[in-house]
């Protein structure tokens, strides 16, 4: 019967309850104690710490991650201390930036050395940036010279380009080499690099010329030359590549690797798709943050000052517009003191507006990212997205007209609010087609800030436009 | 040298100029003439047609899905019906589900069942809730007995469990057969099902007891037997298996395929990393947009009146939570008739606490995607976002509280915005913090709504408090 992971879910909460079942007894033990022992010297403690390392030992590093990054401080570090020096790598390679940093930052120099000591130039590449000066560089010395040319290449690539991601790790056969002798060279090797489902084929003068797949040496005659059933339509990309456009060409191809070559055609390293995969996620998760106002991921533990500040520079762009709103409201006080019903009745305008100008950003910014926008069919957009604002600005002015009424049997201030919407939705369309691909042809992140520039524009726009009116017709 | 796939978007771009082009041409053949003339009967037309064609060859089916995507009504269909029909099946399988509807509904039952014929029993799978009932029959019809029986199973699982994803392509072998044997059966083979990294074993009674990677049958002895180089760890999926649970097991674990067994351990399907992605990719799309208060993706083309209608159900969700907030307003409008003042003040504090709430939310919806909270942890994030609001409060209270006395010169009003916006920052956080937890105690998706509920909740809170405060202190 094959014994298979089981749900890590499973795994992870026994590690948890165990962590509790620590925090109870050692709180019953403080107690009775009557005074805070070191728990290093308690039998108790012991027994515990073998018990915890034992579950460990079962647990995958991602899943250990996981863990880590969901317990508090004092947890966290038990559990993180309680992990092998040499295991500690791996995991570290997998935790989320923001917990990273704080274990990183709680390790000492030579368990960091150790723990960094087992992994390979791709994964020290890795960490490069997240580690202290010093010990990323004493790591460094410890690799091979060819290798420590490779990170140090790897690492002057930013995260948006391909370069950032690649790995050195390829097996690399010549074409004129025959499938026997090619299986005869893996059988050299006790393992392939993770994700080989092909092997690239280079020419004489070592360009790459062609890829082999696992399969095309399992299903061929032995004899045969790898030119002669190498595929040759590659799907390659080079260092400086576009990583989104890259993620989008894993996808649209169904790729496992593809090589990466330079401008002359040379192999300078391989993509994988768990990478891309590891990108995709985590350019989504950042854009869920972004659209919100939080700058950057937060350890969920992180301290109460670190994480307030993590979010000031949004509020602070939402604080202007929101004062620039109430100079504008304040401009009208004479207006509303005559009617103090526009009071109540202006955020319905500016709230229902912001709705719409947002949900037409959110169509804008997803063509964007599929590619669909161009220069022909942009102007089928915005007139498409104007008729939209129209008619849902009319429909739901004469709901919002009826409401007004109901309440003030006012026709002309009906009227006033039904005229106003409709302007404010036309209005916020414009402004909701415009602001993402302004940022983008900026070259801004189209997603990042649009809603809330985006609220605070319709906000604006529909109390002028309303209060404005009033002015006009009603008083 | 190797011929590496162009830069789809170069290719797609040249497909856009020559139908611009064309939509010129055809133009001024329409004035010169005077009259619409049937553009089949003209030699230009034909000559169009083959170059057309000629292009529309060279490309990938998921790059001609985008260039379908990105092109208005007219030109869509022109390029959908310069497709062979035999190609079509495949770009339907690569389109978003709006145009994909669009495309069948603009298609004849005789080209769709040619388009479905080249397709294999998990495409048709896929495909099936687009189809009409009585093409999707016809073509089931053609298939084997079997693989309707797959088709009809497969079809029985909803889109969030593992069912609706797995394919019935897999390659299975027996744990005594050597590597030798398997290698020759392989050959016997034309090709692999794509993203097959390893191969399924099974034991005597027809369970799965392992896996054999590829490289496991390059790097080992050929007289070796399968179950003495198989992994027997594997991670395994059951058909009932969440989705989105699964696509992170993808990703912790690396994989780039998996057995689906059933709860007897007998393999049922097979999963591959290629399906995974779009899984992740449609969901966050989906998130995104739902998040804005789009219902479901629109074609880039679609009718005014079908998409105006797809953004009703948040509009109206808005328009009733702006009712209430007016309602709220309405109530105090004595106040305000006596200190105009505060309808100006007002806007700020309801913008600003809407704002931190969505921090909050974001935060909150992240650690749960990343099953990160649990009973153990929960009150520490209530009580660490409760200090981060309080704190945040505080210093923007302090801040708004200046900006009210530089304009009104009203220490009073000062101190009752400062309050209000501290009240209001705390009661934003705890509904921040569980908003999502109880959408997501409730089956919903957290991410759905939450934001137009929280906008709603805090904007209500924000007037009354600052409202009831002033009504209380300063008339």
């Amino acid at each position: 019967m094959v014994e298979t992971t089981p749900p890590h879910r499973e795994h992870v909460e026994q590690v948890r309850e165990l962590l509790e079942k620590f925090h109870v007894e050692n709180h019953l033990l403080d107690a009775s104690a009557g005074e805070r022992r070191g728990l290093e010297s308690t039998l108790l403690h012991r027994q515990q710490a073998v018990e915890l390392e034992r579950r460990l030992r079962g647990l995958h590093a991602a899943d250990l991650a996981d863990l880590l990054e969901s317990l508090p401080p004092d947890a966290r570090e038990l559990v993180w201390f309680h992990i092998p020096a040499q295991r500690r790598g791996e995991v570290l390679l997998e935790l989320d930036d923001a917990v990273k940093e704080n274990l990183i930052a709680h390790t000492s120099k030579d368990d960091l050395l150790s723990a960094l000591a087992g992994l390979d130039a791709d994964d020290l590449a890795y960490l490069g940036k997240d580690l202290p000066a010093d010990i990323f560089h004493q790591a460094l010395e410890a690799q091979a010279s060819e290798d420590r040319r490779w990170i140090r290449d790897s690492l002057s690539y930013p995260e948006e380009e391909v370069g950032h991601w690649m790995s050195s790790e390829m097996v690399v056969v010549h074409q004129d080499q025959t499938l026997q002798a090619i299986q005869a060279l893996l059988q050299q090797q006790a393992s392939l690099p993770t994700h080989t489902d092909k092997l690239f084929v280079t020419d004489q003068r070592g360009l790459l010329c062609g890829v082999l797949f696992l399969q095309d040496i399992l299903v061929n005659a032995p004899d045969v030359q790898a030119k002669q059933v190498m595929t040759t339509q590659v799907v390659t990309f080079a260092p400086d590549d576009d990583a989104d456009d890259t993620a989008r060409a894993f996808e649209r191809y169904d790729l496992v690797s593809a090589p990466v070559v330079n401008e002359r055609g040379k192999l300078v390293g391989r993509l994988t798709v768990d990478m891309i995969m590891d990108y995709v996620r985590e350019a989504a998760e950042k854009d869920a943050l972004n659209v919100a106002g939080v700058v950057e991921g937060e350890d969920l533990f992180a301290g109460i000052w670190a994480s307030a500040r993590n979010r000031w520079p949004w509020l602070s762009i939402n604080l202007l517009t929101a004062f620039v709103i109430s100079r504008i409201i304040g401009g009208f006080e004479g207006t509303i003191g005559q009617l103090v019903a526009l009071a109540s009745l202006m955020p319905i305008i500016a709230s229902v507006a912001g709705n719409t100008g947002n949900q037409t950003t959110a169509i804008v910014i997803r063509s964007l990212a599929l590619d669909q926008l161009h220069a022909g069919n942009i102007w089928h957009l915005f007139r498409k997205e104007l008729a939209i604002a129209a008619l849902n600005g009319a429909v739901w002015g004469v709901v919002v007209g009826l409401f007004a009424f109901v309440f003030y049997q006012n026709p002309q201030l009906s009227v006033v609010v039904t005229v106003a919407m409709m302007l404010t939705f036309v209005l916020a369309a414009l402004f909701g087609v415009s602001a993402p691909l302004v940022l983008e042809r900026m070259g801004g992140d189209p997603a990042m800030g649009s809603s809330v520039i985006l609220t605070g524009v319709t906000d604006a726009l529909g109390f002028f436009i309303f209060l404005t009116l009033a002015t006009l017709f009603l008083v």
